[in-house]
């Protein structure tokens, strides 16, 4: 397998590159052209993989692209899941290179997706290309990739449900998180929720000059600021009644056990610049991201944000404000909750108007299945070391969605590291990621394969 | 005059439009050109209207554009001040017709500056080419027309100390305010002052995952909504330690006096479709306007403020706050007050970045000087009825700078209206506000001859 990779490294390299060069950036509506192009691009690599029945299926939204390949009906089915698409890339001046033209630097690639998800996406496929060229394929295996991921996956579980039977399967594997480090590698067993909701707040049905009016007319960017400042108390707890009610407390020895993961406070504090770290007060920084719910403003916005200086009493002012969740809570019952609060406190000098964004729920599984002790094989072969379980941050609805709608436990293998700027400006993912990432997947093909 | 004004109405309009096309916005670097242009179409109308020795003179900035008659050195010399320079115009798409294309609609005249200030100087203008065409100029005219008045006159003070001879003068005379309507004429006599600095806080080094660092990394909009809601306490006051130390307490008998200006509460939260006003406690609206100081955020952004949802924690915040002084206040001191505060309360979660805009020197004048008598005996004359003395909420720092550097004194002959929407967008001025500004100037100075 090693020489395999070495030997074709830059091909391979390549054939990534021809997807991360297409700017399939799902939340734009200007690009939806180019997301289509990225789901063609996609399916090109699957037919080239040596993948059935490769098609591009429409949603209401941006396309699924599906493909399979089943060896034998009496071998288990891994359903691999990925996303094509991509966020935003502003701020874009912060960019050291474009970020739809892939660049290697320093062992890196750097682009928009290189972590997330196209390179770890690349990853699965090249894994199956790799086994159908040696014919050692030791499970039947369905494809889909989607195009909504960054959006929320608004279309997926119908997409689901309409092809349920097509979908059926044993396990979803997932390529889509990060490990620790690549000397500590490490499997996600964990997953924040969403809840994502855009406030906007109308004072004055116009700008008003601030000489004339400054005082007398309630501005909105000040309510907006006194609002969203007390949705955290002084101990940084969320001050939404009944936010908590949900929250799964974890006992004392589950939390010494997510302990072990290796973590600097101080590397942390410094790759970050910053001189404090915050958050709720009782808890660890890993555990504020791994078993606490939180609250960040995403988006500010209000007035003159131009060159210069504007006197105005501006007539808005909005917020994008997004909840991560865990186990026990409801996306739908928070977001609900959050409406409710921001209405009851808003006050009469002001409208309120909310959109919501997409949600998702939180999720976790347990790591004595035989999934994932195949994955923990897996990546213990090719890393030298077992993995540890951890509880990440981030959400990937689709995980609950997969159980929801399927009825399957996922296998959340993923490659990247906390250090990719994903989601940030160069984005980027090590080319030893990459490659190890290609040599661990067909193991945890072969041990799950030989656990069924 | 009434005859004469009649008869050229559609010419004069024609010739005000001339300067209204002109883009002139002095705090956009972008239309430096414009801002040039602007002040040659200025020195070309006072040309025409028979002027001497009109040049536009450069400035570190935008240029002045100087203009002068002298009739006769016994008589009186009146210095006129005026800008050709405007705010900025967006939100642009909230203009029913394009900011820089003026139109008459309902009587109104439609663009970026016609009433603040090209409608306005244009009256002092047009005044002047009748009484010359008339020969019926009572007194020796100076005429300046500044392009930074909208970021705060930078340059002016210098100009007013180096062509102090030149411009010796008996008062200042500015048609740059409003009145409260057509039927209840009014002078201001009282202006706010003016510190305005933009605030920026920086977090992490770069823009974050929200989901793998929320709750755990301090969020900088969430940081700097705290800090904007504690400026202001549950009684409207500002909390910056020193605030209101040099603010003037006028004396019950002087508020009722300025309480006759004719207000209704409903009409004025109708037209501004508020359900409720707010403010400092204590004092009426046009008390918070005009004669208590006010803090407002003019600005206001952070992370992702495009369509749809990104799930960024983002690394920096920024916010345009401007305070309007009254007298006593100094805009230095209030300026160097805030930043120290901002300074004080800042967490270590950030780091701080301030940067200084222009500010100004809260003013207000005597009615028993002759200068104020003249323009009132002249308003009364056009409008029917005694204009009543009120302090104004905006500010024109160089009231301040003509005191200082000059000596003089200024009368505000304003003709504008709370309506006309100045700084926002449909910046409109009422044609007959024109027309029956052209028809006071002269009487003022007539009146204002007669008296020396």
């Amino acid at each position: 397998m090693k020489q395999y990779l070495s030997e074709n490294s830059e091909k391979i390299l390549e054939e990534l590159f021809t997807i991360l060069r297409v700017p399939s950036i799902s939340a734009d509506s200007s690009c939806k052209n180019e997301v289509n192009l990225c789901a063609e691009a996609v399916a090109k690599l699957l037919e080239k993989a040596g993948m059935d029945k490769t098609e591009v299926i429409r949603t209401a939204g941006h396309p699924v692209v599906y493909s399979e390949k089943i060896v034998d009906l009496k071998l288990p089915t891994v359903l691999v899941y990925g996303h094509y698409d991509v966020q935003p890339v502003d701020p874009l001046n912060l960019w050291e290179t474009p970020p739809f033209e892939p660049v290697i630097r320093d062992d890196q690639i750097f682009a928009r997706g290189a972590s997330d998800d196209k390179g770890q996406l690349f990853i699965q496929i090249k894994s199956i290309a790799y086994m159908l060229h040696k014919d050692m394929l030791p499970c039947n295996v369905k494809f889909i990739a989607e195009g909504e991921e960054e959006v929320g996956s608004i279309n997926l579980g119908k997409f689901l449900r309409d092809h349920k039977d097509r979908l059926a399967a044993d396990i979803v594997l997932v390529s889509d998180t990060g490990m620790i480090s690549l000397e500590a590698p490490s499997i996600m067993i964990g997953l924040r929720g969403l809840s994502y909701v855009e406030i906007e707040m109308t004072g004055p049905n116009r700008d008003l000059h601030s000489g004339l009016y400054g005082g007398a007319v309630a501005n909105p960017a000040q309510v907006l600021c006194s609002i969203i400042a007390s949705l955290i108390d002084e101990n940084g707890k969320v001050t939404i009644p009944g936010f908590y009610d949900d929250v799964q407390e974890l006992p004392d020895s589950l939390r010494s056990q997510l302990a072990q993961a290796p973590f600097d406070l101080e590397l942390y504090k410094q790759k970050l610049d910053l001189r404090e770290v915050a958050g709720e007060k009782g808890y660890s920084v890993m555990e504020r991201v791994g078993i606490r719910p939180s609250l960040d403003v995403n988006g500010l916005w209000s007035g003159y944000i131009g060159e210069g200086a504007k006197t105005v009493l501006p007539a808005k002012a909005a917020a994008k404000v997004s909840m991560r969740l865990v186990p026990n809570q409801s996306s739908e019952k928070i977001t609900e909750s959050f409406i409710d609060h921001i209405t009851a406190i808003a006050p009469k000098t002001v409208r309120l108007k909310t959109i919501v964004h997409h949600g998702g729920e939180p999720w976790c599984i347990q790591t004595d299945v035989s999934a994932y002790i195949a994955a923990s094989q897996a990546v213990k072969e090719v890393f030298g070391k077992e993995p540890v379980p951890v509880r990440g941050g981030g959400s990937i609805p689709i995980v609950a969605l997969f159980e929801a709608e399927l009825g399957l436990k996922t296998i959340l293998l993923g490659f990247g590291l906390d250090s990719d700027a994903i989601h940030s400006p160069n984005e980027h993912f090590g080319v030893s990621n990459l490659f190890k990432g290609i040599e661990t997947v067909p193991l945890f093909y072969k041990y799950f394969a030989e656990s069924q």
